[in-house]
């Protein structure tokens, strides 16, 4: 009962983020990963994390390790599951406590990239270090069951947008077409947007009307122990 | 980013289990805990818990915490979350995954209770050890939501029930009464439970029907990591 082993814990963050495809212009899941410079799986690319320093709390630490990866902020930012099979790392036991965020496309645009960090299709990804493409894969998960009933699509987008905007995340996300009517009839009745009252600048005939999200209405989750960041 | 620092690690555990109050009749939920017999918190009641086995998986220690305190096994179990804040334990930094468990009501009867371990109405609790109040109000806030979208209130009943005693135990979770005939038709719509053709013995006039769940309905979270047990 009074037993604390020493156990090395690690914090790692499942990062989205929204990209177009330059040739068919839809939009998909993206996420970052990091090539492993050591022992084990010494090469093969992983989820961005590290240790938990001991000032630090386990959502700074998952927030810093985005940063310190991407140089990004992230829009939003929960904790997913933490993971400790006896057998998930072939160098001794080791305690995942994984976030997932999500990043704005527009920020997204000016990620790092170099050698050691590269960014892939979520829904296609090489066989990553440990146990990390089930954690992505449950990431996935949780992220389409959020958007179905949350408001967090809002965050891979900025301040203003339009509906035609807020349906490509739900597509892009859902991975499926969404009927533009009914998407404007349900996100009008849902009362999660407000209409700014502007247009679209630049487009000259019934230019889209600019929304914003309606921050009075509660998230879903008012128990949720660490809010969303931004 | 290839920093682990080293981390003493708990896996904690609540357990809720319904009971009635002999005076009233009416039932509402308790949880276990244990007295610490050292510093911090010396005397205080804390969540059973205890460290993690280098064979063991996160889950089976939260079950063997279980099992050790109460001789009882869950009938359901599920990660809650990882809580870690830096000030959170007095003696140094501790990270703790917490599981949450429900027990059924017969067995829970028979549990095991002594000088230090005893059952607590989940609401009217003392000053616990750590942030355990805190955990233990997410823990409530959690079962209280699932409740509602899921079919977990059968843990709490044995293997069949009558439709009064599956109402009592939402009434008893969600702490308000509910309409008898509306809850009738909305679990008869659902689907989820299934008239055995047997009634209670021993009624003479009109026995109540007993049901069981319909185990061919999909658990609300397909990809939850570790089905719930039982």
């Amino acid at each position: 009962m009074n037993t604390r082993l020493e156990a090395a814990l690690a914090v790692s963050t499942v990062i989205f983020a929204l990209r177009s495809d330059p040739g068919s212009g839809l939009s998909s899941l993206w996420l970052p990963l990091v090539r492993r410079t050591r022992d084990p799986y010494l090469g093969r690319w992983a989820l961005p994390g590290g240790g938990l320093p001991t000032d630090e709390g386990l959502a700074g630490a998952a927030a810093r390790a985005l940063r310190e990866t991407t140089g990004l902020t992230p829009k939003y930012l929960e904790q997913l599951y933490t993971f400790g099979d006896p057998g998930r790392s072939p160098g001794g036991r080791v305690v995942s406590v994984v976030y997932w965020a999500l990043v704005e496309s527009g920020e997204a645009a000016l990620a790092v990239e170099d050698e050691n960090v590269h960014w892939f299709p979520a829904d296609h990804l090489p066989p990553l270090a440990f146990d990390h493409n089930r954690i992505v894969e449950y990431a996935l998960w949780r992220l389409r069951t959020k958007v179905e009933y949350s408001r967090i699509a809002h965050a891979f987008l900025g301040e203003t947008f339009t509906l035609a905007q807020l349906r490509e995340v739900h597509e892009a996300v859902l991975q499926k077409a969404l009927d533009p009517a009914n998407f404007r009839r349900t996100v009008e009745s849902s009362g999660t947007v407000v209409d700014t009252g502007r247009r679209v600048a630049g487009v000259p005939h019934r230019p889209p009307r600019l929304y914003r999200y309606n921050d009075s209405v509660p998230a879903a989750e008012p128990g949720a122990l660490e809010p969303a960041i931004g």
